[in-house]
């Protein structure tokens, strides 16, 4: 099985380089490897807890859509999707809320820098907080959960909001059976920085960036206004802490940035390394400038992408659901008519729940252990012992509690895939019977 | 148009002879009046919060479901549906949970009582307080919202709930324009109470309870041990305070019930008047119990009926949600092509966002205003205050600033039936350039 990682995006803001050389081009690398299935989605549910503007949200969406496809992402690799296209998510997290303890989202670093600010200023602890801001962990955990990735790799201030979906996961799974992986934060150390303009770190808060798509002339004129040092044209000029190298660096390959910093040493004129880092960024800029500027021009084809993503996403996350839901609790009534018809007691069931309290014999119980071949086994036995199912061996634990879950929720019959896995030891409506007892 | 009444029925344990009296029977005469619209649901949602038993929740909304049609609810006349085969609806509660003020939830009254409760007893203030029960309010407010609900039966203890549901739809009109109707409570001053088989108040929590659809024998058996005093055959009997004649009262027409009290005083037998009592009983609850049983024993009658239910209910939730995702901004991004064409700078979208702020030109601008006639007005004009498009009058300031919301959402084209209220004054590409850019 492919390892699934799982990437939010929030649409918000137009992308520049730095976004591109530390987040976008990786992570559209990374989705390229073997052996890795890439999910990734556009927060706009997310966006919603930090703007009521709605125009922001919707160009904002497309924007972002539209920078991921020009900068290589292959929706057809990949599964590629918008938040709020997968009805699932905000179900989900209904479901998670309710295995929550609100003190797990009380310690939120987030929330918890939100109220001492507001004490610190002498405000309300809660001010201006809104329950989207309170409950984005929960969120987030559904978004993680909903398709079981086992890894999602993050900045370090959102660590803790991966062992959140982590406690949430074994919260839920401790109550209704083994549903969810636990999710992995990988956390990347060396991610790529960018110095902007002035030299900072690139970053919208400095005002320092040279945004990603910014047409060819005001690429140039951006560049040729990166701050240097006043050396003159023929003095040997530092590549340690120069922008302008440090830039090239992030786009060249070894030997262009080697030679480059050759050109360094002899006293390359200002004008010039700029005017070569310029034309060296826009060589890998400009093809995927053209696919976004013919996408900006063509919405209609990112919002058919998008929906293709979006029903490649609920191809898995609809029968999921499906299962989560059983598990809960929140199951087709007729599913209740194989326990009546098996237990023989159609024409009382009514009247005996109305009157009494349901019978109170011991359960039926699955049993699962490891045995000397180092594989993982379950049995189901009634309340006096007997066998009605025995598993032949799986390879993990999570097998075998994910077949074990599944006998729970749907029952025997329509787990036919599970017979050869699974051998009835007892006559098909006692299963049905003590699997509905289970429910 | 009719009012509309909603009620959410949380799936909990088995109804006895109070609920029916105090509750069920009122509920299903009022769908039943002219003018009325009635919304019945089962709050499965809810009861996640405190149940973690997955057959009980099934089992329970089977019972309720089949409890409430047995009585006499019309599937066919009201919108009887599940709440959790409603999508939106926790969609709706996400939507809701970006304008609501954490501060909201921290005042109402459960959390502060489970909080109180916690902080009296040396625990964590927030001790298995789930984000369930603490976003409860949010996902009743959804309930309602997403019909547009004009009234709300509820007992004294959730009138809060109801003004937070005003609250979040006003906060979210305030930001999207009006798209939800203000709901009010309506509290019943008069809720009729029965006395249980101990004299208290019937209630689960005194154990007294005779529950509705209790088999004719064991309804029998449990009205003969109904406390009394110890009156001798012959001796007049005292109405007041007796359970017998208030559970009589609960049943019969008045004249029964005067003759009964005719009885008492001429010194009727306990035996006898509880005789009299299970006799007039259930010939009320007999036929109910009939149905009650035919359902119990065909649960998949059950699930058609409210899968029929979701379906009409989901033929307004669809819809309205669609308007409301266009409201905040979560739009398919091909309706911005319209934008981009009728401004005529396709090509130039995709640079000049990516580059530079959007053009700073005075946004067109929606002005309502009342005229001498009384009525409600309102025009749309660009930037150099041409009239781009302008109404002919409303009867109230609600209908047209709903025409204006809709106008904004969803365009000129779309709003076909809005061509009668409101004029064009300008070339439609115009006025479709204009409302997109107040998107």
């Amino acid at each position: 099985m492919n390892v699934r990682v799982l990437t939010g995006i929030k649409p918000s803001g137009t992308p520049h380089l730095g976004n591109y050389v530390g987040a976008i081009r990786p992570t559209v690398r990374a989705s390229r490897e073997s052996g890795i299935d890439s999910y990734l989605f556009l927060a706009d549910y997310h966006a919603l807890i930090s703007t009521h503007d709605p125009a922001r949200v919707q160009r904002s969406t497309l924007e972002i859509a539209a920078t991921w496809i020009a900068c290589g992402l292959d929706p057809e690799r990949v599964t590629f999707y918008r938040q709020s296209d997968i009805p699932e998510i905000p179900e989900l997290t209904w479901l998670l809320a309710c295995v929550c303890g609100k003190g797990l989202l009380n310690r939120a670093h987030a929330y918890k820098a939100a109220v001492d600010k507001n004490t610190a200023e002498g405000r309300d602890p809660d001010d201006g907080v809104t329950m989207g801001l309170f409950m984005y962990p929960v969120l987030m955990a559904a978004d993680i959960l909903m398709f079981n990735a086992h890894r999602v790799p993050v900045g370090r201030d959102q660590i803790q909001h991966i062992e959140m979906a982590r406690d949430l996961a074994s919260s839920f799974n401790h109550l209704y059976g083994p549903h969810f992986t636990l999710p992995e934060a990988v956390i990347d150390e060396q991610v790529a920085t960018l110095p902007g303009l002035d030299g900072r770190k690139m970053s919208k808060s400095y005002d320092n960036v040279i945004p990603l798509f910014a047409p060819r002339e005001q690429l140039r004129r951006l560049i040729m206004g990166i701050v240097t040092d006043s050396r003159a044209p023929g003095e040997p000029k530092a590549t340690d802490g120069s922008a302008v190298f440090q830039l090239y660096q992030a786009f060249a390959t070894a030997e262009e940035t080697a030679a480059f910093a050759r050109d360094f040493a002899a006293g390359i004129a200002w004008s010039e390394a700029k005017e070569r880092l310029f034309e060296r960024i826009d060589r890998e800029i400009a093809p995927m400038r053209a696919t976004y500027d013919e996408l900006m021009a063509h919405p209609a084809r990112v919002e058919a992408m998008l929906r293709a993503g979006a029903a490649k996403a609920r191809a898995e996350a609809t029968p999921f659901m499906a299962r989560l839901r059983a598990a809960v609790g929140l199951r087709p009534l007729d599913t209740l008519a194989t326990m009546v018809t098996a237990m023989g007691t159609a024409t009382s069931w009514g009247t005996a729940t109305a009157s009494t309290a349901p019978a109170k014999a011991a359960p039926p119980v699955f049993k699962q252990y490891r045995e000397a071949d180092g594989r993982f086994y379950f049995k189901l036995t009634d309340a006096k012992g007997h066998v009605l199912l025995q598993s032949t061996g799986f390879d993990s634990p999570k097998d075998a509690g994910q077949a074990v879950a599944r006998l729970k929720a749907e029952g025997w019959a329509a787990c036919a895939d599970l017979h050869g896995a699974v051998t009835a030891a007892a006559e098909a409506d006692k299963i049905e019977a003590a699997l509905a007892r289970l429910r």
